[in-house]
């Protein structure tokens, strides 16, 4: 699978992208997933793929890398297109999609956070959106294996905490949920969006919050959340470690039946 | 040309680019644009390219491209190149490199700005890079564009003056040029360290600030730079003239025997 060399989610990061579970033979949230790219595209300007072929090429992408018996992540890229030189986009740009698969096993055990010197970019839509310009997560996730950890604690130019390189990050305050509010840099995750729905239907109160990062001393049964490790405990943050939470585990196990 | 599918630079922006001028039957300045490419892939951790490559590929686009003879904009690519899934790069990078080349006429008049609500991340080193995660540029520009200008006027989540989603800004405040510091996010451009250096050699004395976008209500002699324009006067900010300064022009002339 190649593409265009003058393609413009390579030259400039124009572009979208999604990351889908493929559980027991079937998509997870592929509606959610479609839904959430189309709203990227409005925001960026894009035209907006065709759902059924959306579906299709994750099926065949599924099928082509020989994962139909297994848990596999499957990975939707939707680029701008070809373009001209320099920033301005063609006046009617045609968007290409990719579609590719690779075996995801669950993760083993809890993640170690460290948190990043780069920052999210709140002032950008794009730090709402899974966009081809990742390289700041990338950078986030690096600092953070180079401290021995498995992922970024990523705060935002105010310094509020925003969440992982690739997940979104809860704690709890008491009984209380807590997550960074969208408007800090947040990507608005599918997942997220599942715990919180979960927790409330579990009766508990959630806040969407702008946290400095010292609200983190105090918080207990911090976790992560994104598509593919759905609730993943934190054990450990900057090598100091993190108290566990009763109600982790409950929120882990009400997100399972919508995971095939 | 084209690029595999896997390549990080697609994927996840990982990457860096550098647009030099072909002028004359030349590069301009080339080894300062591989010097910087070696600096930028030193703070993303990416192996640097062989100098002679870099410049070979660059002439041989231009020719390939039947440009000799032509003013033109050389794009020079260097990916982070292929890796497996997610954000974690292979323990050891191949990146690749793409060369193309495209008539680049210069600029017809002075440029109108408009300020764009798109932020630069003065908390990323990538803001002060010429990287492949160049989305918010292009949402800038895009903005700029919609509200009649030619460039974006950036600010960073401070509120503070970044410059253009490509170009470096300067201004005067009476005799003195100014221009927004590196730190506030703001690309480490060519051609504005060669401004500096001819202000410099002409007597003035030079400010590299944080400074409020309020900070232009009082400014004369905008002008943007980089490496395609050279010195270009902006005559309107945000739907509002722009009063000139009898200095650019000293300072655009003051450029040229270094472009070839």
């Amino acid at each position: 699978m190649t593409i265009a060399g003058d393609d413009r989610g390579l030259l400039l990061g124009d572009g979208l992208f999604e990351t889908l579970l493929w559980s027991r033979g079937a998509l997870v949230a592929a509606r959610a997933h479609f839904n959430r790219l189309g709203l990227g595209c409005c925001e960026l300007g894009l035209p907006t793929p065709d759902p059924d072929r959306f579906v299709g090429e994750a099926v065949d992408a599924v099928a082509r890398a020989g994962l139909r018996e297994t848990r596999a992540a499957v990975r939707i890229t939707w680029t701008a297109g070809s373009g001209g030189r320099g920033l301005d986009r063609p006046s009617d740009p045609l968007p290409r999609m990719l579609a590719s698969a690779a075996p995801a096993p669950p993760p083993v055990g809890p993640a170690r956070l460290a948190t990043a010197s780069v920052r999210r970019n709140e002032g950008s839509p794009a730090s709402r959106l899974k966009t081809l310009a990742y390289l700041d997560n990338v950078l986030a996730r690096r600092e953070a294996r180079l401290a021995g950890a498995d992922e970024a604690l990523m705060l935002n130019n105010r310094g509020d905490i925003a969440g992982g390189a690739a997940a979104n990050l809860f704690w709890f305050e008491g009984q209380t949920l807590v997550t960074p509010a969208l408007e800090c840099g947040v990507l608005a995750g599918i997942t997220r969006a599942a715990v919180i729905e979960n927790a409330h239907r579990l009766g508990l109160v959630v806040w969407e919050v702008a946290a400095p990062a010292n609200s983190l001393s105090d918080a207990t049964g911090l976790f992560l959340t994104n598509s593919l490790i759905g609730v993943r405990p934190v054990d450990r943050l900057d090598g100091h470690p993190a108290p566990d939470h009763p109600l982790v585990s409950a929120l882990a196990r009400a997100l399972e039946p919508s995971r095939g």
